[in-house]
């Protein structure tokens, strides 16, 4: 079984939605990964501010990171997201995780989304089942 | 007040997020829009099938659509998905919307997702809120 | 392994939150079960309409029943209701279930509520697991 | 315009499910409700362990009070609920809101749910809209 940095590193190798984003991964621990990113141009919506989908792919990646670097593989089943207030071109986000619950199928993580104001943009819940396959 | 189509077609123009997902705009009724995308290589997360921001995204544009197309500015404050099977690179994705509930200030829908072989990949609901604020 | 009908009505006889919400089962097709129930005056909240609880409750029941009914267990892990109109004491509510993904461990559910009028009170989403024992 | 407590009391004197469900009010702060309340047999669901409703609807109300304690009448529209533990008969519930959010409009709130021993059984985030109506 590969170690936490590990699994990560090689999730993000191949994760090229993750690479477009400009995740960059400051914290690896199973359960609580911190990974920040910048908002570019062309990530805006029709109000020219951050598509939803953006702050929503970044608490997607923080979620897989978080649940696979357990060890075992891990896939995002339900997942919401509360968007609190607008994200602009240029802001700094950082989001982290916290593993509310994990049993030998299923986990649930709060995942929430700073700016570079120390203000919540965004907060994200999400369900992931766990199928039982060895990351290697 | 602008026609529903003008509005969309407005929101596209400045929307650089959904122009990067490849986003082609199929019905443009007021609360039932359909949109259609084909998945790129670079779309894939870490075990390279398409990431669930990509689904998200797609969803959360035709959610946009639908509820400003009705000539007041919407935004979207609380969604979540479902990712039931998983997207692979070439899909050819089809979603379209149902608008649950409409009153001056809030709108419910549900936004589903499915691929060129009719099956659903993701259900999606959305609960947008109304300024009052005209498209002009 | 036991009949639809021999697994709900088994889970109704102990099932005394559902006999106190007077539950009345109309189908019991695995999947797409419909409950009927009529709304008390000890159902209300502070605003003197129904306690968001009630229809959240007959939901949840709606998506044991549908879920369980494949004669394999099955658990509520995540759900989600929108509440659309305000329910009123003596409205006759019908909640139906839509089965929308179901594999080995995780099923789907759209589950929706109308009142007497046809008018749609509340959109109910349901994630299950199901563990693998069987109903006997 | 009425206090904190003053409201929350008016509330709960008409509140016939809350007082169903036997809550008690221990904090009464704006946007952070502290409520307490023992699981009882009538509360149970098909497996004798406590309804997914009965959670769900101390948290709802836990939502109306920390949301309608600002002094503007606030109404539920979008909620969710993570199951994570069994609820048993006998089980002290103690239920505490996190105000995430709060605009003119709408608001957030994260509301958690604990057991005698101090595990957390259910996870809720709830959406509320504030029609701009006074409490009095």
């Amino acid at each position: 079984m590969l170690e936490p940095q590990e699994i990560v590193d090689k999730m993000m190798l191949t994760d090229r939605m993750s690479q477009w984003l400009g995740l960059e991964i400051k914290s690896y621990t199973p359960g609580n990964v911190i990974v920040e990113m910048t908002v570019r141009q062309e990530m805006v919506n029709g109000f020219e501010i951050a598509h939803g989908g953006i702050t929503y792919s970044l608490a997607d990646s923080v979620l897989a990171f978080s649940s696979n670097a357990h060890g075992l593989q891990a896939v995002s089943i339900e997942t919401s997201i509360s968007h609190l207030k607008p994200v602009h071109v240029g802001d700094r986000l950082t989001s982290n995780s916290t593993e509310i619950s994990l049993t030998k199928r299923i986990g649930v993580y709060h995942i929430e989304i700073f700016n570079q104001e120390k203000l919540m943009v965004a907060t994200f819940k999400g369900t992931i089942y766990r199928s039982g396959k060895e990351w290697e």
